[in-house]
């Protein structure tokens, strides 16, 4: 089987990592990929890393540029995908959108924090929050998924299994997190200058981020009740990579093990979450370029507080390798196909 | 006045960084170094950057080598300083340690997170906790002072106001730490190697840091009772700086701005803490190279919690920078001379 | 003796590095700095690091606003400065530009390279290029002094011995160069992000850059005929820091010695220029923040061509501490005030 | 076909990228690898980046080690692979040797840059230099591979046309090459701490460097005459990735065109030689991961000196990945095969 894909707005990280993805793929065929500023322009002189790899030309984004495409990835800023989504699903395609237009099931909530109005809420309930950790199944059926954020992906995936068995408070939860540049995106911006932000650290939005409602919806999904989360993302000088260290409140003794078995129990099938052995600190590097979020759990000293740590790339399993893990399960093709990368390290 | 000062052990981070204070000290003779494994070399042959500043060469550590000094500093690992002090202090030196021999008040408890026994337990009565924001009556009479470590400077000048008014509860404590890379020394460790930390974050030691009971000592005479802290630490690609995320659950609904007033009222006359304006997110940068601490404070979504962000150089309010302080406070000299250099950014 | 100094357009990397350097220097008074896109905002909150030491506001940039100004500085773009000159000069002030509007002595090379014409021609014969090691006596006098670009200096200063002594071939220069990022400035460029420049090495203009037609103008001064050089740039994922590794084909066989006797005599009297040991290799961060450029020169395997090694501060040296420089010589102040500051290491 | 490999020396950065190829590779079993220090331990426990790719524990380094193996890698520091070499041919191994051992044709070069003597001189006539794009032929026959050095690659690729053609004087050339940091291996040295390097830029060995005799001895096999060379290596504040900036003198005029047409004209064949368009720039991270050595050659200002700049990751196409194109002509497979990866960019 090959799956004839294309993508709405190539030229961001998610966009080339995507490429980068689809490119080694063994059964997707790359059919178009778009982009308004550089339509015309080879793919590949853009992003020289992709010579000899992609052959295309950016094309002008028309939805008839997917005419030939069973799927369509939007690697766009938040706000271009709805724009696209009726029409490409009428048309019979299937639609994966890396940005946040679908990942909020309340409509209200994104125009809060988009500052937009919504293009088409209906759609908001057909559409598959795709973490194939908590919805592999609705994925394998469904037409438009709504793959989630980075910082969501690796808070929920470090508190789900503290949430579904009820051994955290819901009312106490910390995630303290750290990305690399990539994660502000493309975009020239003073702030991400390499002579602004190397050799520095600091946190931002504390006051709040638009990742915070998307977390918390899931969290509250696996633990059944609202939960209370605080939420401080930071700015780490390096190119790609997330690192959550998360904190809760037990809500009793474990029994010895308990916590690390939890962990091991709960994504035991999971192709592309590793937990750790115990004592283990996971570094970004370790997943470097691949599709695997790695835990840790850890209750220092015994006492009544459990410590998760959580490592992803932020632009892999983060963005564009769970996109790609997504497009797996909706076409019914091997979950890790085009994933098996190994980890690029040193 | 002019200080007449040693250094035992100047090849170090700390060393290096107390020589380059000194150098430009208005008030300061530097009189000696010593090195084990440099001994007759040129500091600036070792240091090159200090070229044109300091002309000494390095000695063999003997206490007879600081006999011409009115004080000494200790820039070695732990454990070594104990070995000194006592003479030195016979001899009518005074003597700032900026390693960990006497900053614990309890032997016991530095044996067990140094694993070594104490050489005189008789001195961490009389020794000072070199942190002037709490201490500065008492560092202008000490003899011998325990200069702080780097990651305890920052989390203590975030949660002091707010265990001292009472403000957060003192069970709940969180300091998520973030530490540039020359935190670790300047030792020969795989680990430390550009190729095995650039582009990468951890945490590390989750499980226990010697830095958390130095924490919860300086924390609980702050709140004047017992407290339960989480630190966890992490490596930072970078190569100074700190930047503590310091969490705590209110014991009260704060008034409008009180938490903002309390933090500036609290460091109205430090000339070294620097309380940023409401919404602010201190950057490492913006202290490199200079003895200031920063901070910020923010309730995030006007919740029923406190988030500090506080930022200092590792290597000068995180150690040498606060050993001259400190010095400055025991001569009687301007607290704040060779101290006053811009941060170096970008 | 106080100065009263002014900056025409402060929010670039050399206005601030300006305001670092005057804000420290004993007899200067920082009177006024203008910038049109912040005017009315406070200078430290656009750059945290003064914050304590820089109160002032930015300004409107009009030619009143440096009516109480001794000397002005302009930290801008190519072509403003030359737009200021006239009326600043008639009004008794001393100008020095940062940028290039005055370096090149000939308009219609100026016009060729930077793409514009020339405001003033006639002041370019006064205008006094800016480097002290070979221009010192005529800037005790200048009123409008040409500040070189940061690749100039440190091609120049180590080139100059050779050229000037005969010992190099002026047919078979090569200048190969790298700098840190903060040399393309703080302008929002893709190019510049952190996730495109860190963690890669490239070149660039190699076909041609702004800068060789400065430094063939200072060289064939130095060598009294015109010169044949290929100068490289590169772009380092650092943030200050140039190094310019020089080569050329010698005249004849160098006695023993002698080209190190040559380098150490030609700046013995050089308070900014440092000749290393034989065999040194000069690392940028031994310079950091330093207005000091290190040079060590190289015969490798004793044969017919020699290799120099140029370390600067491009923020330093290469552009704001030699401005200083400058200025301290043009009000016949000590050379080295407010430029003692010892490099930051690590 | 499966080819049955082992290594020697696993722990080093060669060996440790060797395991990242070798373990995605569609033809290669992994037989065994070695350590004496790391006997008994998971490898996937020591380099969690390979968890879930690599299954082996590290073995204790004897030839009975290798009895399994159709071909065996030497990982291991310089003079390690010479003690093997008889044992595993005789035994009817093949070998490639990621060392120096066997580069240099003359053992008395050898042994006055390595400072050993050299076990077998009597293989070093057998051994095939590993440089494909000039021993093709002889590779697909060889017992024995000498692995080329990171530097001696770029810089053979960059000159070999302009050499072989004489369009270039043979006694000035100037290879100025740029080294990340993992180039210096995973030993545990001060000076390679991010720390100590990390924001910094210096040249390095420039009086004499192992890598110039083996660039000489290539370079002189493509001239035919005996070349002059100055070799500078510079260390980058990067983990991978090499760049040479490569100078020579014009012996004529080229046509319009001509350089460019001789480099497209030259590698037309080859699959991981990339010559850029006219004008181009390569970055390092353009290869980041991959076996692709990208080409540039410039003339600026259309004069008589010719420069060529020339990238490739120094861990892949500068040893494992080239080790790898190796291993498949060895064995008659695919020159490509397990080499097709993407560059990872950002």
């Amino acid at each position: 089987m090959t799956i004839k894909a294309g993508i709405i707005g190539g030229t961001g990280y998610t966009g080339v990592e995507l490429l980068r993805l689809l490119a080694g793929h063994p059964q997707v065929s790359l059919q178009v990929i778009t982009s308004r500023g550089e339509a015309g322009r080879r793919v590949d002189e853009r992003f020289p890393n992709l010579r000899g790899h992609v052959g295309l030309r950016f094309q002008e984004p028309t939805p008839a540029a997917f005419s030939g495409c069973d799927v369509v990835f939007s690697a766009t800023p938040n706000g271009v995908a709805m724009g696209y989504a009726r029409e490409l699903l009428d048309a019979g395609k299937r639609m994966i959108d890396l940005a946040a237009d679908f990942r909020l099931r309340d409509a209200a909530v994104f125009e809060h924090w988009y500052g937009m109005p919504h293009a088409c809420p209906e759609l908001l309930a057909e559409a598959v929050y795709g973490l194939p950790e908590v919805n592999r199944e609705a994925l394998r059926a469904a037409r438009l998924v709504a793959n989630p954020g980075c910082y969501p992906t690796a808070v929920q995936l470090g508190f789900l299994p503290l949430l579904e068995s009820g051994l955290v408070d819901t009312t106490g939860l910390i995630a303290d997190c750290k990305s690399g540049v990539s994660g502000a995106g493309r975009g020239a911006q003073v702030a991400n200058l390499l002579a602004e932000c190397a050799d520095s650290f600091k946190a931002y939005a504390v006051g709040g981020h638009r990742h915070r409602p998307e977390i918390e919806q899931g969290l509250e999904i696996a633990a059944g009740v609202a939960v209370d989360l605080v939420f401080v993302p930071h700015l780490v000088p390096m190119i790609r990579g997330i690192h959550a260290t998360l904190y809760g409140q037990l809500t009793r003794e474990p029994r010895d093990g308990e916590l690390q078995s939890l962990f091991e129990a709960r994504f035991a099938d999971e192709p592309f979450v590793d937990v750790l052995p115990p004592g283990s600190h996971p570094e970004t590097r370790s997943v470097r370029g691949s599709n695997v979020c790695r835990l840790a759990v850890h209750r220092p000293g015994d006492g009544s507080r459990v410590v998760v740590l959580a490592v992803e790339d932020n632009l892999v399993k983060g963005a564009a390798g769970q996109a790609v893990q997504n497009m797996n399960l909706m076409f019914g093709i091997e979950e890790t196909a085009g994933l098996t990368l190994v980890p690029l390290s040193p």
